[in-house]
C-alpha cells in the first residue's frame, strides 16, 4: 500500500520532549496544515469547514526503535506494562497515529488547528472529518487509562520568567504563552526514568514555539525558572514560522 | 513509512455490495480478526479486553480508481460533490480507513467484534483502544452528514424467503440471519445511479455470510423475495470459515 504526505503539521511543539501525550491535555495548542496544491485543497477541502473536529491520521516519523516490541511501558503506568494493542503507543506494526483536533477555521490550503499532540512538521497522511454517529460509542468502556489518571503538577513562574516573557513576546501574545507553557507542563512531559533518575533540582526544559522554557520540578510542583530564545539554527529541528501562533 | 498488515477482518459481509457504509448501521454485524504470530498476540493484546471499543485501522483494498479526485459524491448526497476531506470516501491519497468496532470478547490470538462495516478479508494494519478522554470532544458540530440522513428503507421476507432461511439455516441462527439481512438492507445498497436507473421490479442480490439475499425495491420499501445458499466456488471471493457468526 502507498502512503502519500498530504502535508506537514506547524504546532507549537518543536520536539517530542515536552508534547502532550493526548491532544484532549492541551487543548489550546495551535497548529496548521496546509494542504499541498497536488491534492487540489480548493475542491478536495469543500464542506469540511462545517465540521467542528476532524481525525488526523500521522506517521510517528521520530520512531527510531527498530524491533517489534508487543509489550510497553506507558508513562502513567510507572513501570508496568500493557499489551501494544492496548496502547496508543507510537511503536506499532505501521507508525501511523490518530489524534483528534478541534478546526477552528479554513483559509485557503491551510487548516487552523488546535488541541493537537503533534510535534512541528509531523507528515500528515489523511484528514477525515469527526462524524458523531460513526465515531462516538454509545456506552463505551475504557480499560487501565481510566485508572491510572495521568500524573498533574502544579506550574508556577518564578519572577525571572515572568520578565523573560515580557522582554521576549508581544504583549498581545504572553498570555498564550503563559497558558500554554503551564498546561504542557502541567502533565509531567518527564518519563518514568527521568521521574527516577534526576536530581529534583535538575533544571530540565523544552522547547515551545521559538522559546525554551526551563523548569524543575519538588514535590507534585514545577516551577519555571526561566524562558530562553531558542537558538534554532544550532538545534536543527525543523522550522517554525515567525507568528504562526499569533495567527499572524 | 512501510505498512504491515496485521490480521485480516473476517466478516458476514462478503462483497462492496450490501456492506454498510458505517459500522453503527448494521451494530450486530458480526466480525472476527486473528493477529498474526509475528506480532505475538500473547503479549500484545495484554489489556485491550478490559477496553469496549476499538479503532480499526484497515486497507481500502477493493480500491480500483487511479486517479486522484478531489470531489466525491457520498451515496446520501444524491448527485451533489462534496471535497474529499469532507467525507469518510474509500478514495483518498492514502487509501486508509478508520472505523469504529465493538470488542465482544478476546480468545486467545482472536478479537471478536461486532458493528463491523468492513468486506470480508480486509487487510486490518492496526488496533488501537478507543479511550474517551482523548477520542470523544466535548461539543462537536457534524457538517453535511448530519443534514442529509441516511436513506432508509423498510424490509419485509416474502413467504418464500423465510422458507428459504429454514431450509438452509441451523435453528440457532435463524433469528440473527434475519435481523443481519433486514438491518443492512434498511440502509439501501443502492448507489444513486443504481437507483435513478433500475426498474424498480429488477430483482438484486447482495452476498452475506454463505448466503446469497434477493431483494426488490419499490416505494420505500424493500421485498426479499428469496434466499439461496451462494455458489462460494465461482464467485472467487475471499473464503469465510463456516459458522464462525454463530461463534463456532
Amino acid at each position: 500500500m502507498q502512503s502519500r504526505v498530504i502535508g506537514v503539521i506547524e504546532s507549537c511543539f518543536r520536539e517530542k520532549f515536552g508534547t502532550p501525550r493526548q491532544g484532549a491535555l492541551v487543548p489550546e495548542a495551535p497548529a496548521r496544515l496546509r494542504i499541498r496544491p497536488e491534492f487540489m485543497p480548493e475542491h478536495a477541502l469543500q464542506g469540511l469547514e462545517e465540521f467542528s473536529h476532524v481525525w488526523l491520521l500521522f506517521e510517528f516519523h521520530l520512531n527510531t526503535n527498530k524491533v517489534f516490541r508487543p509489550k510497553i511501558h506507558p508513562p502513567r503506568l510507572q513501570g508496568k506494562t500493557v499489551g501494544l494493542f492496548a496502547s496508543r503507543s507510537p511503536h506499532r506494526p505501521t507508525p501511523i497515529g490518530l489524534t483528534l483536533a478541534r478546526l477552528e477555521r479554513i483559509q485557503g490550503d491551510t487548516l487552523y488547528l488546535s488541541g493537537v499532540d503533534l510535534v512541528n512538521s509531523t507528515p500528515i497522511l489523511d484528514v477525515k472529518p469527526y462524524i458523531s454517529s460513526c465515531d462516538r460509542p454509545v456506552r463505551a468502556r475504557t480499560g487501565w487509562v481510566r485508572r491510572c489518571r495521568a500524573p498533574r503538577m502544579r506550574v508556577r513562574f518564578a519572577p525571572k520568567a515572568l520578565e523573560d516573557i515580557s522582554l521576549l513576546v508581544p504583549a498581545r501574545g504572553r498570555a498564550r504563552l503563559k497558558r500554554l507553557i503551564s498546561k504542557s507542563l502541567s502533565h509531567d512531559p518527564r518519563n518514568p526514568r527521568d521521574r527516577a533518575q534526576l536530581r529534583p533540582e535538575k533544571e530540565l526544559a523544552f522547547f515551545i514555539l521559538h522559546y525554551d522554557a526551563y523548569f524543575r520540578v519538588s514535590g507534585g510542583q514545577a516551577i519555571i525558572s526561566r524562558v530562553t530564545k531558542a537558538d534554532e539554527a544550532s538545534r536543527r529541528r525543523p522550522p517554525l514560522q515567525t507568528g504562526f501562533w499569533l495567527g499572524a
